[in-house]
């Protein structure tokens, strides 16, 4: 169950198959960028016991699933390198409320939507890119964004009570989707 | 061998037998913050394979200590909260050069430095303190806290010559020698 409002469209596979580097590349940031989401939550809300312990866990996987596809790009023969990110980690992030406990929620909830984004995407790869590697990698990859949606999800459910916490998921769910279906027009995992 | 100027004093030992509790709840956000530091280094360099590789492994070990400190906080019913933290990170991230690669050879011995002197008082406390659970404790550290420091020092290799790299070191090691020596009025690790 991943909360979202759309699937991804054929557009944004069309774009995976013409710039698959790119796109591996930009995976490999996304990777290292949920490292950091995960231990800046631990930074913000170092009270919170289950979240401390979940977010360790998160950190740690992602830094996995970061060298995993660093040693893909290096099997492959493509170079890491800086990239310009998708605009749509910041979109998300110009939703987050200011205020607290609703920051945690929305903070919480956007890692969410992202890691389900990621997954639902990594549904797609695995059944429809031509190449059986890259097909057998994002399966690898797809249980565990799953696995990081929830978690995310039911951490919200500690800053708010459950009925608001289920109706701003689906607030952003909605603008997630809205960003999703405007693109962007580099090739990315969230393009 | 942690290339330090000074030894910590009695002054700071018995900072912590009439604080412990205080030096204990800013070990744990030390710990934290060793986690951090660790990870925004693969950001900022991350098309370095060597560093990428030890700042992952380094942010996952402080992030088990991490969580070692909390589980020793809950123990002995001490409430892991906020704290001001000592002024000793500040003061040495002032002396960050802004140019790179000074930059990263800066951050990196700087990181090792915070290593060394953490080892240094652990070792002191692994000795001194009254308390059989806490000597134990500190005794576990110890060791890593010694590696992590030789990793810092080798990285920086990579953005200097060996030469200037230890040049450098024997600089900042003296500046963090004064900073220590001057003290901070509130308990911490690095008081
Ligand atoms: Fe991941
Ligand atoms: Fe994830
Ligand atoms: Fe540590
Ligand atoms: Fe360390």
């Amino acid at each position: 169950m991943l909360h979202l409002k759309s699937e991804s469209s054929q557009r944004w596979l069309d774009q995976v198959e013409k710039h698959t580097d790119l796109v591996l590349i930009d995976h490999a940031h996304c990777e290292k960028k949920a490292a950091g989401t995960a231990l800046n939550l631990i930074f913000a809300y170092v009270e919170d016991e289950e979240l401390c312990r979940e977010m360790t866990s998160i950190v740690n996987e992602e830094l996995e699933h970061f060298h995993m596809v660093l040693e893909l790009l290096k099997r492959r023969g493509v170079k890491f390198r800086r990239l310009k990110p998708s605009n749509y980690g910041n979109q998300l992030h110009e939703l987050i409320r200011n205020q607290e406990p609703q920051r945690a929620v929305d903070r919480l909830l956007i890692a969410g939507l992202i890691e389900a984004r990621s997954c639902e995407r990594f549904g797609l790869l695995r059944k429809h890119l031509p190449d059986a590697e890259l097909r057998d990698f994002y399966d690898s990859l797809f249980e565990s964004e799953a696995r990081h949606h929830a978690v995310y999800v039911r951490l919200a459910k500690h800053y708010a009570p459950e009925s608001e916490v289920m109706a701003r998921l689906d607030e952003l769910a909605a603008a997630e989707a809205a960003i999703i279906a405007a693109g962007d027009e580099n090739a990315r995992v969230h393009s």
